[in-house]
């Protein structure tokens, strides 16, 4: 056999992690996304997909399902890109439609009791007790504090705010890098991306390095157009399923990405869990 | 002041941290890549500046080294590209170039004993009993097994292999997503991205997801030039100077990052650090 194609099979295999020892594509269970809580954002290089959290962060969601029902981010730009970190977008410079719209309290955690269900993924991980997924969202958990909340994985959509907790407007941003934990409990993260987030990876960096020139304003990426995925016409609608993280499979291939027991795995490492680095998959629907 | 504006110090802030408290720019210590150890890679959306560690990977880098210098990995391309994992290139499909390079005995920790220094970020991270930076690069370490190791950070360059430990040969990836930090002790990590890292990440996906097209392999994202800096004329060198992990000014910069005594914080994230979630700065000099 070719080098190329052992290799090939090797890194698909690794990727696949040990999780092809205990189920295969078609111990998949999917779920299907609310069309209602689904948008569809269009960028110059691609459209994305956006799954919101209206059971975690209603009051959030409500507002952005407004503004992008009203057009309001269309045309707007992502005006803060920092590799590595996030890509941040919103209105102009304060104007009134900046100024128009209502502040909302933060939604960055909810209490929960002992009666609290969700996938675990790990206890102890550095910022939380306990964390895992619930309804296809990375969460932390702290049982000792009685609270949960959405944590900041790369592809979570959140709301910027100013100093004050309670002062998010229309500014959100997307992660595209290593997750910044630190902000868990601080921001309200209130969807991911479930399809396109190669685009949202490519979208302009406005953030340069010292000898570098400025970015002008005028090279930023555009949102050209931000819809409910029910607004958008049926041929054009893309329809995503996500895995199912409450379904007994689920947790199956999360042992089995712990336990690694592939060959390739000469040295055995942690039977530990990143839960922002286990992928949650999507698949393409025909409409 | 304007929503916008204050949006943006406010954000500014958030991204420097408390760093702006006890550093700002003048107090960093830099320090000037070898560019006898750096590597020009031209993507066609731009150009990227790689640092190798020969100190810590002295093989793979003169095999890297010396196959950069042959031209054998210009017009080669990114063939395996994963959203959220890595980005991997090589030569062609088991052709007499890909056979004719040798397979190196993977370098993928070292010993240390109770003399070995290095800036400590983190006690009792998930993966380390230790993580640190040494020389510009984020480390796990293990004082009970006497070893360190490369991370793998994004916009880490480490060699791909086959199934058994020391069969990399020339096919490399970089890591794109949340560090796939399992791979520590198992892939010989060799160097890192310090320059455009965005043009690692707009690499043309080649994973697609159930019910997507597949990728030509046209699309595929090609090397035009992979060159050692000494091996560009000069006109066209890219200068690159990194923060000195090794000053004390970093180091206060990584309790200023762990203590988030911002305002902003209302509510105190746990006092930890992800070392991959460390920034560690580059500028550009003029040549």
């Amino acid at each position: 056999m070719a080098t190329f194609m052992k290799i090939i099979i090797i890194l698909i295999s690794l990727l696949l992690d040990s999780a092809c020892l205990v189920a295969n594509a078609s111990d998949i269970s999917w779920r299907e996304l609310d069309r209602k809580h689904t948008v569809l954002m269009s960028l110059p290089q691609g459209k994305v997909v956006i799954e919101l959290a209206p059971q975690f962060s209603p009051n959030h969601v409500i507002q952005f399902e407004k503004l992008a029902k009203d057009g309001f981010y269309n045309s707007t730009s992502f005006y803060r890109v920092i590799d590595g970190f996030v890509a941040q977008a919103g209105p102009k410079d304060g104007g009134e439609k900046d100024k128009s719209v209502t502040q909302l309290k933060v939604e960055d955690q909810w209490s929960t009791d002992e009666t609290f269900s969700f996938t675990k993924v790990q206890d102890n991980d550095l910022f939380a007790e306990q964390t895992g997924f619930k309804e296809g969202f990375a969460i932390g958990h702290s049982p000792k504090e009685n609270t949960a909340w959405l944590t900041h994985c790369p592809g979570t959509l959140a709301m910027a705010r100013q100093t004050p907790a309670d002062t998010a407007t229309s500014h959100f941003y997307f992660v595209i890098g290593q997750a910044p934990r630190y902000l868990d409990r601080l921001m309200t993260v209130f969807g991911r991306v479930v399809f396109g987030m190669e685009h949202i990876q490519s979208i302009k960096r406005t953030s340069t390095i010292e000898g570098e020139l400025a970015v002008n304003s005028k090279e930023h990426t555009k949102i050209m157009s931000m819809q409910l995925m029910t607004d958008v016409p049926k041929d054009q609608q893309i329809i995503i399923e996500v895995e199912n993280t409450e379904d007994k499979n689920f947790a199956k291939m999360l042992e089995a990405r712990r336990a690694r027991e592939n060959k390739f795995f000469y040295n055995k490492p942690p039977p530990v869990l990143d839960v922002c680095q286990v992928p949650v998959k999507s698949r393409l629907v025909t409409n």
